[in-house]
């Protein structure tokens, strides 16, 4: 297979077709389109300089089943990206070990030029980065290797711009409901919340954070038990949106009304979910799709010969909404 | 480059990587991964037949921003490749045809064998085919040309199967609340929940559909409409999951009992709602996974040269929950 033949396949010269495959600016983008499909098709030996040209691959690789962090990450890394001739593609391990290999493998033989691997949970993870001789990055989860670079929600920033939040409507007696205490996210959250109520001397409404599950479900059923506990508990910062979701169902049942009664905030900003709950929740939004942004600006900077190391920890931002918005009545 | 050079690299004989990079059964796997390895560290001169080995790469092409269908079906293409050496990726064109020229391109360039087209809606888009030399399959939006294979969403049988169910509790005054008209799904699901009634001599209460958006909030709203209007509705048939779970919030301000006063169906079994809604939703379930399953048969046996033109519909199946269980006293 020669250059002869993808020209003739294409219809042009082959002094065009050799522009056209490095990228020179003097043929036409139709033309080079068309010179570039059909190399592809006769698969032309592609040689990084003659068809890539300037465009590069890097592949997302997530473990995360759901999509509800891939997906929000990756068009953050592609709006980074602009005009730039980079394509980003997703590929899922779904946890399991020979999986991820058998995909780092299959896009190191397509030349993908960079990773990006996304955890499903704010905890610590293996480094992939000794199986990978191209640049790493890691978002949201972090490296057990400090020679990685590691971009990460904070956590105890976020709780701390709720709790902060709650505190100044004024409110007093803030109860925490949250996900699993296995979680590092859920730990960390409440440890934030807890060290904002001990430096005003206040102490947390009903005790101990109730740590359960990340759901509804448990929002409501946590809500009515730390009503009981409480009566008096005038705000609950809960670990996700889901929960804070049951917590208002729960209030409203309970009939105490949401601000009026009790301000509730939620975490993570879940567009499907936040605005459209009743009354629509004040949440943090751990800005996703920015922390894919930065790890693509790190990425690009390791391609370019500028590697680092450590950890990032993106701040999020607290959205404010009508469920800590002045009190109905 | 030569083979020399990755023997070298990797640290073994020439004839052992010629054979590794052959994909010859009689390398270790740990070995064939290291030669791999140096050759993709290397840039060593691809082709086919030795570095990639049997491995495949299939792009999963998608528009859609949120990823509640690109997830479910990237995971459903894996699972029905089971332990082949394919790997799927997926890239997000975002709606922007220039965009997805280029990612189209990029992925020809690294030689990817096949493409899956993913659809936002179940509506008809343009197709493709022509400026993709490899196989392509259209799912969840059916491409304009007959020449191409669309799997789509069944939505008059998932609607008939949720009419059904309704009707056999036996409910006889059944609403319908549901999206926007002008979404093809829509418009189908109300068709065939209106042939159904007609068929048993029932009119819909309310009258005709209360098209509005795909949202909780509009839910909400159209349930007071719609009992305003028939206080004695006794089934609401919702087009999709979130519309049902604000039908189910508003029937509880209003001290409706569902199901037992009126029982409610949604539409997309979406795990993160329609299990943890109160009540847990009876829901039509489109198998979306398995929509990707089929889609990926499908173009499995066009890179074996058998490939297939027009539509397969996916009918999906009804999931039974409380929402129209056995009535609560």
């Amino acid at each position: 297979m020669t250059l002869t033949d993808v020209a003739r396949r294409a219809g042009v010269s082959v002094a065009t077709a050799s522009k056209a495959l490095n990228n020179r600016s003097e043929v036409a983008e139709e033309t080079r389109s068309r010179v570039r499909l059909a190399a592809a098709e006769l698969s032309f030996p592609p040689g990084r300089e003659t068809i890539f040209g300037t465009s590069r691959v890097i592949g997302l690789l997530t473990d995360e089943p759901g999509g509800r962090l891939s997906i929000p990450v990756l068009l953050g890394v592609e709006e980074s990206l602009g005009d730039t001739e980079t394509s980003v593609v997703l590929c899922d391990a779904r946890g399991d070990p020979g999986r991820r290999r058998h995909h780092i493998r299959t896009l190191l033989d397509r030349r993908v030029e960079g990773f990006i691997v996304l955890g499903e949970d704010n905890d610590v993870r293996p480094s992939l980065t000794r199986d990978i001789p191209v640049p790493v990055v890691y978002v949201y989860g972090e490296s057990d290797d400090l020679a990685d670079l590691s971009v990460l929600a904070d956590d105890a920033e976020g709780a701390r711009l709720a709790a902060e939040h709650l505190l100044s409507l004024p409110r007093r007696r803030v109860g925490h409901i949250t996900g699993p205490k296995s979680s590092r996210a859920a730990r960390d959250r409440a440890a934030a919340l807890r060290r904002v109520l001990d430096g005003r001397g206040l102490v947390p409404a009903g005790g101990e954070p109730l740590y359960g599950e990340w759901s509804r479900r448990w929002g409501r059923h946590a809500a009515r038990d730390l009503l009981a506990a409480d009566p008096g508990v005038d705000a609950i910062f809960c670990g996700n949106d889901q929960i804070a979701d049951g917590v208002c169902e729960a209030l409203a049942g309970l009939g105490r009304a949401v601000p009026g009664d009790v301000a509730v905030v939620g975490y993570d900003n879940w567009r499907t979910l936040a605005a459209d709950c009743r009354p629509p929740l004040t949440t943090v939004d751990e800005e996703l799709g920015r922390m894919g942004a930065i790890a693509m600006e790190c990425l690009s900077a390791a391609l370019d010969g500028r590697p680092a190391s450590g950890v990032i920890r993106h701040p999020g931002r607290l959205v404010v909404r009508e469920s800590t918005g002045p009190a109905a009545t």
